[in-house]
């Protein structure tokens, strides 16, 4: 363990949040520092929670980037659960087990920093949490509280036959970041010398590979988004285990299929390079590679106002349509085949 | 991993701790399955939260106890810190990350059955959480949210001096019980061939030691009597690293000294035996041992009603009292010695 860690032990540390903890929010009656943290909840609309862990070797590594961009990210996993509600996100605690062999004080409050930072972002204040040692990796286990919107939180189960399905931003620059980090490349860093650059690589498909590494690192949560689509959307859902998955889940809790164009996929171009890169279809990353952090989400198949009024700035691609039938999302392809778009990413299925 | 819990995956796990979840609370608006839990929240007192991982190889040792002994102490330890508040439990959620060479499908449901029935003791509703797989241990993250009592939380930093201090239960229960469980004692069953058992050991020790394994593996928590405490108690805290740490932390949030005396210490029967056996003090097991989960409460120095008329059945010593001066406690040994009390379990101190 960092010797200046061991020094400051547990308390200290615990200590040291609290001090670095600001009081962002009016509602926190009692922070970091009781037994429990109290916290005044606007009345009348009920409590939205959730919560996400993040484990080394799981979720990441340690070497693939900065700690404040995973702790950012810590936070921006939880803010994307409650943005596909249209919530609006208030108080966080944060479980932190750290590795004997493990990070750094100046590591760890690098962490603290872009978590804090991403929780100010989206007006969230740090109240609380669990510090431990670890035997093994870094452990982050995030809990966020919001509120609903003021009219009615955004189920995933409202989808009717006959509603469009959509997806805000692009697909695949989380699964193709990851790929790119496996193979070697760093973001910020020229293409390393011991990695083969294939000559059909054009500096503007460098760059999105760049910002698929982005994407992967410090993913943005869709938080204005969310909110924007409180009173259109019918059903919504954060796409974390990749479309495949997540409409998926959609389709079950609406007890309702879905069709999806293949050709209407937003696919990050940064998927495209790698896919090219390491053998792989693009479309394939792109719903099934999860970490994206987009919005997929129904509307009626007319929406009035149009969500280009409700969200003038917002990026959104209609990839389909809900339709009835056995609660499981289609793939129609180009040549008018349809299969059951099935595999998505699963914790315990999966080897990796 | 357990080729039945693969064959189950992620998501068929989710949906079996969603079937297994009964929807005890009428405040449980959405429950399993959607991006975050909706919940009702009681009107006007605010909300409790707070969070506890327990780590394997460092909280507990799988061959140690029963999967489900392990899902009633999850809960435990997050009812304690509730109960030191003198609130009431709602809602709980459970992240859960895996092992890849970890608990098979019927050990994990065994663990969550252990939960629910712990929650289920206490009024407790699971209402969401995370699942996925680990490099390394078992990982158990448990968010619990309550609310406070109707009066006012009792926080850690309402002590005065002059107030009485005082413990529930007997102390060093926890650290007795771990001591015989990493000696390779185990409960309910017959002292080991290989372990050598002192000539001196009474049954009513062994007797002890096992009832010590038990506060070790399921502490209980003091829910009853830190809602009983309400209104009487002017700070309090639970025991979970030791009274050095907690009586500590308690004189630090209330800017008070305290005077604990070494006499006035209930020491567990089994930290006793345990003690003998390990030679170690005994009343070094009792202050700094930790995890025992008994309330460290203050009183004003002649409480009216008297505690025995605001709980009858409740087991309290008065071990000392708040004084004024720098915020550390005092140990006052029998021939009249005085020394700072100092160095409870602190998880990023010790090498274990």
């Amino acid at each position: 363990m960092d010797p200046e860690l061991a020094a400051l032990g547990e308390f200290g540390l615990i200590d040291l949040i609290r001090q670095r903890a600001q009081q962002r929010s009016p509602g926190t009656i009692l922070g970091i520092g009781d037994d429990a943290a109290l916290l005044a909840i606007p009345a009348g609309g009920g409590l939205l929670v959730t919560t996400d862990m993040l484990l080394e070797g799981i979720h990441f590594q340690w070497r693939w980037g900065r700690p404040r961009d995973l702790g950012r990210k810590a936070m921006a996993v939880n803010v994307s659960d409650i943005a596909a509600m249209g919530g609006r996100p208030l108080y966080v605690l944060l479980g932190l087990a750290i590795p004997l062999a493990g990070p750094s004080l100046t590591e760890l409050e690098a962490l603290l920093a872009g978590l804090e930072e991403e929780a100010a972002t989206y007006g969230v204040t740090l109240v609380g949490g669990d510090t431990c040692s670890s035997r093994s990796g870094l452990v982050l286990a995030v809990t966020l509280l919001g509120v609903p919107p003021p009219g009615d939180a955004v189920l995933r189960s409202g989808a009717k036959p006959g509603d469009g399905l959509w997806v805000t931003g692009m697909l695949g620059g989380a699964a193709a970041g990851l790929l790119a980090l496996e193979l070697g490349l760093r973001p910020g860093a020229p293409w390393p010398a011991d990695i083969a650059r294939p000559a059909w690589l054009a500096t503007e498909e460098e760059a999105a590979i760049q910002a698929a590494m982005t994407v992967h690192l410090t993913p943005a949560p869709r938080l204005a988004a969310g909110q924007a689509l409180v009173g259109c959307a019918t059903a919504m859902i954060d796409v974390s285990d990749g479309v495949a998955s997540d409409a998926g889940h959609l389709c079950t809790e609406s007890r309702v299929a879905a069709r999806i164009l293949a050709s209407r996929i937003p696919i990050h171009a940064g998927a495209a390079a790698m896919a090219r890169l390491t053998a792989r279809d693009p479309l394939d990353l792109a719903l099934r590679g999860g970490e994206d952090y987009e919005l997929l989400f129904t509307t009626p198949a007319d929406p009035r106002p149009t969500l280009a009024e409700i969200a003038p700035g917002l990026a959104v691609t209609r990839i389909g349509e809900v339709i009835a039938g056995q609660p499981v999302p289609w793939l129609a392809r180009a040549d008018g085949r349809e299969e059951i778009l099935a595999g998505g990413f699963d914790h315990l299925r999966v080897s990796g």
